[in-house]
């Protein structure tokens, strides 16, 4: 029986078009982050189990990792995501570096999803992440660089915006305002979470189960209410929380001053589930009706070392996958037209004693830093433009009998239509038209 | 009880001055790969372990392939290899694409190994393949693929050698020549994979062990004898095999015209064990007497497409791992130092006030493409030039409190030491010294 010819389910081959698609992504990426001086680092694709259920969610662990015993009895998984990776590593080195640290990754991950739009089992994510920065400049940066990378691929404003919230006014509102047992600031922060997903009845009933009194359902109800940074401002100071509504405004200054504000908007319900975070989580949301999805998340965390019994040191950061990425810069018809690939040189002979002559001069080319395809038996007249398309060169060069007795080559450029007569050995000459 | 800060036993953590190396090795990968006009493609991950027992040994499926079975009851494997992928890829696409195919890729790979020294458990393999080139073409030019890649890392003849045989000379031998059965011969290649490893004595051993008649065995010690490509032909036509040896001797010629020949070296026991191949089977070997290792094998397979009901297309092709390249690299002292990073300007100011306008700055410049790293508080003068040496920039700004009531800043070349104070605003004239 014949094997079958597709891939894993929820999972992609790269054809070559396809893959220049990524490298682009890739590419604007790395640019991106590089441009802040953030350093490129990589981790392995198996993890033990134990690093993800220190931090993880428990859907994760349960319901979406890739997990196996290896051949030495180790529970190990696939990486579902980067930042326990992360952790690890910075745990390891953190002590001997100056701060504030700045890497970044664009690693694959697998986690076990039902496969849908925007939703692979296999995808790569771009993760920035700061650690050690002063104050709130590591949030303030890490904006920039989302914002910036957007940017960087043509975006502005009219595409994409960045809901924001803060851990500690959620915590503040829950914990000092409401009066919230831990068990209740839990099942909130779930009720948080699926909060525009449900209607305000089914909200409504979720909260009733929380077995809060009036006073505090009040409260909740009115921070859901909340809708800007003013908002939230007047909401805290008017109950009492005037320390965390300095802080939370010295930071929504200095965005200002950073020409962020233009893509911030203050989100109640944005809390990025249970993990990790401690200080300012966003997510970066698509603003065209036929795509209205998050493309990225990401916020502070201050005790992500701890699970290795290292001291804290605070960090923030946030991860961009590939799949949502491409469909946001789609659908805003952002994305460049990689269909061919790109070369410089097509070499063709017509004889097929050209051959050798050929592959001499592609050699020559080749060690000029340009990019050669070269014909490997005699191609006809006819045939040598539609390659050349194919193939994507601005160049080709042309070898026939009248060329051979002569020791020529004809060059020509495709754009132009400008042909030249060329002695074969007359490098020089070749490279300047090429080249210029 | 904290958790283990240590990657899985025989994966890697890539700090970043680890991943700059890994970087490198990649962008000349792809740039020599690309100069052939090769185009990238990726694959998955994961495959059903059914693509694996169709072509790849035994030993792979049996002992060293990470395999499991997922949530919904396949049996799947971490890619070990990554010629099965591209066979399953090429199977898809090859009717509708001009000939001849020239892909490469540089996946991640996973195998249950044993950790040691050039022998890791994930390790990266650059593949390189043509499929469809006319005659012998696609052997001379993915050796010539493989031979500028050596080169553009700074290697050359007194480096690394090309040790070469062709599976249709060994299967003239065994089947024509000594007229060995299936069984005979499969237990040949073995024991040809195994010679270099054994002595005289274990040899003789093995080779008595296959039931081969006197003249058989005194033709199969003849044949280890070959040292050279003359000794092969004469070989070859002393024993009645014209046509045989006549297919080499072209090759062997045209590798010559290609300027190949400097590299070569005949070598009857490389067989590249019974997996795919069908023509030439060559591996590269590092001549540094501490490291004599293959750094890289390939070879030429005609029917990679059967297991998926497709017509033959001819392929040759070859990876090479990142452990053993690097190994090589740095035995012969060709690797660059990559220790720190490379970015273009730090911004500093010794004045906390001095952050917004720094930050305003760094922005300016980063929309010219520039790599600027950001102090986000202020820094001690006598700390500025430790942190630039760190970063790896060529210059610095500073801006203390007479330079802000100034409104300016002053830059710093580290390398000529030439100092300019320049208004904070005239974005022109920092950029024309910067990018001078």
């Amino acid at each position: 029986m014949a094997l079958n010819k597709q891939p894993y389910r929820g999972t992609r081959d790269f054809f070559p078009k396809d893959k220049r698609v990524r490298d682009y992504l890739f590419s604007v990426m790395t640019k991106t982050a590089e441009s802040f001086g953030y350093e490129s680092y990589d981790g392995p694709l198996l993890e033990e189990v134990e690093l993800y259920k220190a931090k993880s969610g428990e859907e994760l662990i349960n319901e979406q990792i890739y997990s196996f015993v290896d051949r030495g009895e180790r529970l190990v998984a696939i990486r579902p995501e980067m930042t326990p990776t992360l952790a690890r590593m910075v745990a390891q080195v953190h002590r001997e570096q100056s701060k504030p640290l700045r890497w970044f990754s664009i690693p694959n991950l697998m986690r076990y999803e039902k496969p849908q739009r925007g939703r692979v089992r296999e995808h790569w994510q771009l993760n920035c992440d700061v650690f050690g920065a002063p104050g709130r400049m590591g949030e303030v940066e890490i904006l920039q660089v989302a914002v910036e990378l957007f940017e960087n691929y043509g975006a502005n404003n009219t595409h994409f915006e960045i809901l924001l919230n803060d851990r500690a006014i959620v915590d503040a509102v829950f914990k000092s305002m409401m009066k919230t047992t831990d068990e209740q600031t839990y099942r909130l922060y779930k009720i948080v979470d699926k909060a525009k997903k449900v209607n305000e009845e089914g909200l409504k009933k979720m909260v009733g189960e929380v077995g809060l009194d009036s006073a505090a359902e009040n409260i909740f109800y009115s921070y859901l209410q909340l809708k800007n940074f003013d908002d939230v401002k007047t909401f805290l100071t008017n109950n009492g929380q005037q320390e965390i509504a300095d802080l939370f405004n010295n930071f929504v200054e200095q965005t200002k001053k950073t020409g962020l504000n233009e893509y911030l908007t203050y989100d109640p319900t944005i809390v990025r589930g249970l993990d990790y975070y401690t200080g300012i989580v966003f997510e970066i949301f698509d603003k065209h009706p036929d795509n209205r999805r998050a493309l990225c998340g990401g916020g502070a965390y201050a005790n992500l070392l701890q699970i290795f019994n290292e001291d804290q040191l605070s960090g923030v950061g946030f991860g961009l996958g590939d799949v949502t990425l491409k469909d946001f810069l789609e659908v805003h018809n952002l994305l460049p037209n990689l269909e061919i690939p790109v070369n410089d040189v097509l070499i063709t002979f017509q004889e097929d004693d050209g051959l050798d002559a050929s592959l001499k001069l592609a050699r020559s080319l080749r060690k000029k830093d340009l990019k050669v395809v070269t014909s490997l038996d005699a191609l006809k007249f006819k045939k040598v433009f539609p390659t050349a398309e194919k193939k994507g060169v601005r160049f080709v060069t042309l070898m026939g009998s009248d060329e051979m007795a002569k020791n020529q080559i004809q060059l020509k450029n495709l754009a132009t239509k400008e042909q030249h007569s060329l002695d074969l050995n007359d490098l020089e000459s070749i490279l300047k038209i090429i080249k210029a």
